[in-house]
């Protein structure tokens, strides 16, 4: 079923925002054009547990949706890192914590008919705070400590809008053994 | 923590490709330039259950990611339609199945950091074929007829790529009790 790439063109080239049109042949012969493609790194994302059993959620305003949403933190791969440092230089800069562990959770990819990039879920424990938020210029994040099960009761009403974040979610209380 | 847009600008204007260029203003007076935002339709997908208890899922090249996925049925919202008569039209489309109950779980933004749409996610259940697949010209969609509980067992090995479709069948799997 894969489509071969016969001809492509960025018609966005900036830092934030990479953005291609694709020319593709289908395995029957078919052309495609265009296909519109949302270049993206790699993110990470965790439930992150601090040691007195509150999860960490974060909220921030969400300029596409035009919303103030409550999410879990995370972020993208910078250059030259895997993603589990990636996840504990996101956990400590967004939230000022240091967690005992970090467990993998699961991959998804937010919308893989127009993004390119996966996002790695993770289970984070035994969080101590070590020292104090260190935003990025855009960023405006408030933090949550919530206990385990309330945030199991936000998730079952519906209260994370953001899909990889209450993929993550579930998954996480799957681990917990909270929704087996 | 909400922001105005005091500018914007289309990067592209197409029908299958809508991305604007934003200059904010942050309730500080900070200015953000650019944010870039790409615009999409509403759209819905359902665990879609046949009268025999089987699962219907679709399997489709996803030229972003550059993998067959398999997914649930669903798509966008086409003009002058509600979201209950689009994923209606969508299953009826994609697998030639009507059902007797549709049952709204819950909404999802799968990335409110760069997209601004919504899905719409549903429970089918008693689903009766009554015609063949219509696909739209690029829809290259091979179904597959999964018992419930192999797709519960799918859905904990992260088989399910696609976030959207992970939250849909989560919350539908809370529905039907057997996550809870």
């Amino acid at each position: 079923m894969n489509w071969k790439t016969i001809a492509t063109e960025y018609i966005s080239k900036h830092i934030y925002f990479n953005a291609r049109k694709d020319t593709c042949q289908k395995p029957d012969g078919q052309i495609v054009d265009p296909y519109f493609v949302v270049e993206m790194p790699k993110s990470v994302c965790a439930v992150a547990i601090t040691a007195d059993d509150k999860v960490i959620l974060v909220k921030q305003y969400r300029h596409p949706v035009g919303k103030v949403l409550i999410e879990l933190p995370g972020g993208f791969i910078d250059e030259g890192e895997d993603e589990l440092q990636a996840i504990e230089r996101e956990l400590l800069e967004e939230t000022g914590f240091k967690f005992d562990t970090i467990t993998y959770l699961a991959q998804t990819a937010a919308n893989p008919g127009v993004l390119n990039n996966y996002t790695n879920l993770y289970l984070a424990t035994g969080g101590q705070k070590i020292s104090e938020q260190q935003l990025d210029a855009n960023e405006d994040i408030e933090m949550m400590f919530v206990p385990i099960d309330e945030v199991k009761k936000m998730l079952l009403r519906n209260e994370f809008d953001q899909a990889m974040h209450t993929v993550c979610l579930f998954y996480a209380f799957d681990k917990l053994g909270g929704s087996k």
